[in-house]
């Protein structure tokens, strides 16, 4: 038997990731997340790697960088990151290992600057790597003290091992075979929205009522995406969502986020938004509001949807009854909505088109884009068609479709 | 009063790589150098530089790489390696922290492919970026628990920092101070040794009788090094070695190594070398030899000589008495030589010129650099007169020349 950590290892190499024989493969994450680097790396060699080329963040170094730096570099891109993102679009494996090691780290500083510290050119391209389906990738996280710590009270890594393990079916005798038929349950579902072809979905619960307008030539997806070259990867271990881009001009109303929402450092409460014609006009929230509103003013589109999504109660994060305070759980706890940049991939007929054409059908182009959950058994969804019935999606966490 | 770890970080910023206003500055570092890299990066803020780039090497991603790699993909530079380098020939400051956690390593795995797993196009920039003083860089080293082990036979990490500390003159009361007092007479005696001008150095003890012949337009360097924009810099820390190139031409005789030699995660142990007309043509060691025989295979002029050094018993390394299995240190305890690049720099009237052009007049162009201790109490340096004579520089460790 594997131990754990290998098991993980090989779960985000070959269903996550799905590396090929011959690939290169990026592989990124902090410093405190050394073993599954490690364990991840010789995976990868296992399944055909021909070179795995890791890059390591250190949050402290991040943290100097927003305190000193000139306000004019924060959202410079280095030669050297430039050429490792430009590589992205040659189509290499991407595995990034997320786990908030202090999540609240970047809390005490300014948060305009936090929001312009992103090197520009470099998360342009990445962007277009995602959107053009060049890489097969995924995102998976590594248990910390501190992300323990944060969930628990106390730095209890072994229990948020077992929650992690429960939501990426590592408790599963077979977790690949597992990982099938979630993946095909999603997969079908999606399908089953897109027939549909409902002109909104409409979200009502306690502070909110909330109306997302969708494209007439949108698809939803979920449990996997398929590259341009044809190889199908997981893209968030866990994933229980189906989602789609919405029409960025069609949102109205009000949300009340159901979770805390982790932003680069800091934690989001009670974070209320009302938009108006697509757009968002007033943040509130008990903490963190500021880390949000330096976001949306990070460019003009970033306070417009780029993401609307749907999750159940059979999710297995929503199982475990855990505030993971991390978006790569949380949304897949729970419905949610995202700020910034759609998936164009998920739109037909727009192959190809630039920024602002991608706007004029309809297709949100940011360099943001932050989940934010909004669903809950006290939230109900509903699709409204396109003669304005409503038909319901959701009901206390249980999917009505049939 | 600033802790230990924020008083050696500022002392290598400001005394080693002397960072200037508005730098960029280059740190590297293992993943379990994570401490002294936060520290180091905040005293390179304080100092005033404009941006600290951080990269870490994990040294089990470099061994799944030598164990996986396409024999081809060895000496292979990727573009994003390659950028970074090419950014040392404008300028920055470059600090790199040493200090091996896991020496043996790579001790099990095949030499020859350990000797070329190094990006050859990163490797010739880097040299060059040296040779024509671009950068102000320094090393410096950070205690571990696997280096301790390695020295101690025991993980005792505090030993350790007393060591390293006492070597840097960290436990002086002011360690800047000291260190220009300390710097001062290195540069002084590395005038007397240039004034000189000896055709050769003689080596003579234990298993030693090596002469090392020298350049006529050579000069011994020693105590800092200044960068072609005029920044002061100590490029090792701690330093105590008078150093020039030798003509790669002028070695003959044999020569045992009086210390371990840590060579990329082997340790070779009693090594000895024969030169013939300036090439190594035998290498005998009881562990390791392969290490060596591979390093000298990676190219034709590997085995030809790059660096003479003079080290007395004043040495705060040798003071120590102990064994660092650390060239860092080691090195700084005792004469030593070093086959591979020589240092350009030292040697008049061949600015400029190309590998081809530099070996004509007698400097040693190579993509190795190793050195190998060689000196001790036993073991009596003379300078050798154009005319034959033998001239005392160095008995029982003591300085003889006035």
């Amino acid at each position: 038997m594997p131990d754990r950590l290998t098991s993980y290892a090989d779960l985000i190499v070959r269903v996550g990731a799905n590396v090929q024989p011959g690939q290169l493969v990026f592989v990124n994450g902090y410093v405190e997340h050394v073993p599954l680097v490690r364990a991840v790396t010789e995976a990868a060699y296992r399944a055909g790697a021909r070179h795995v080329d890791v890059q390591y963040t250190d949050m402290h170094v991040r943290k100097a960088f927003i305190e000193h730096a000139p306000d004019d570099d924060l959202p410079m891109t280095q030669p050297w990151q430039l050429a490792r993102s430009e590589a992205l679009l040659d189509g290499p494996a991407v595995i990034h290992i997320a786990g908030e090691t202090e999540p609240e780290l970047l809390a005490g500083l300014d948060q305009s600057r936090v929001g312009r510290a992103r090197p520009l050119e470099s998360v342009k391209i990445q962007l277009q790597a995602i959107n053009d389906r060049c890489t097969n990738w995924t995102i998976a996280s590594y248990p910390t003290a501190g992300h323990a710590q944060l969930m628990f009270g106390e730095p209890d890594v072994e229990r948020l091992w077992e929650a992690i393990a429960s939501t990426v079916r590592l408790d599963e005798p077979d977790p690949v075979a597992a990982w099938r038929e979630h993946s095909e349950k999603l997969q079908s579902r999606a399908r089953q929205l897109t027939e549909r072809a409902f002109s909104a979905l409409r979200f009502s619960g306690p502070g909110t009522d909330l109306t997302v307008g969708l494209l007439p030539n949108t698809r939803f997806a979920g449990g996997g995406t398929v590259t341009r070259s044809g190889v199908a990867h997981i893209a968030n271990l866990p994933t229980e969502e189906i989602f789609t881009s919405p029409d960025w001009r069609r949102t109205e109303g009000t949300v009340r986020s159901t979770r805390p929402l982790a932003l680069g450092g800091t934690v989001v409460r009670d974070l209320e938004l009302r938009f108006e014609h697509g757009e968002i006009v007033a943040v509130r929230a008990s903490v963190g509001g500021d880390a949000v509103r330096a976001q949306l003013a990070t460019d003009e589109f970033a306070p417009r949807l780029g993401e609307v999504a749907l999750v159940d109660g059979d999710s297995r994060v929503g199982k475990t009854g855990l505030t993971f305070f991390d978006t790569l759980f949380d949304e897949n706890a729970a419905c949610h909505i995202a700020y910034g940049a759609a998936f164009a991939y998920l739109v037909d007929g727009v192959d190809g088109l630039g920024p602002d054409e991608l706007r004029d059908r309809g297709v949100n182009v940011s360099v943001v884009h932050t989940d934010l959950m909004i669903g809950g058994p006290e939230v109900a969804v509903d699709g409204i068609t396109s003669d304005g019935a409503s038909v319901p999606i959701l009901r206390e966490d249980v999917w009505q479709l049939n």
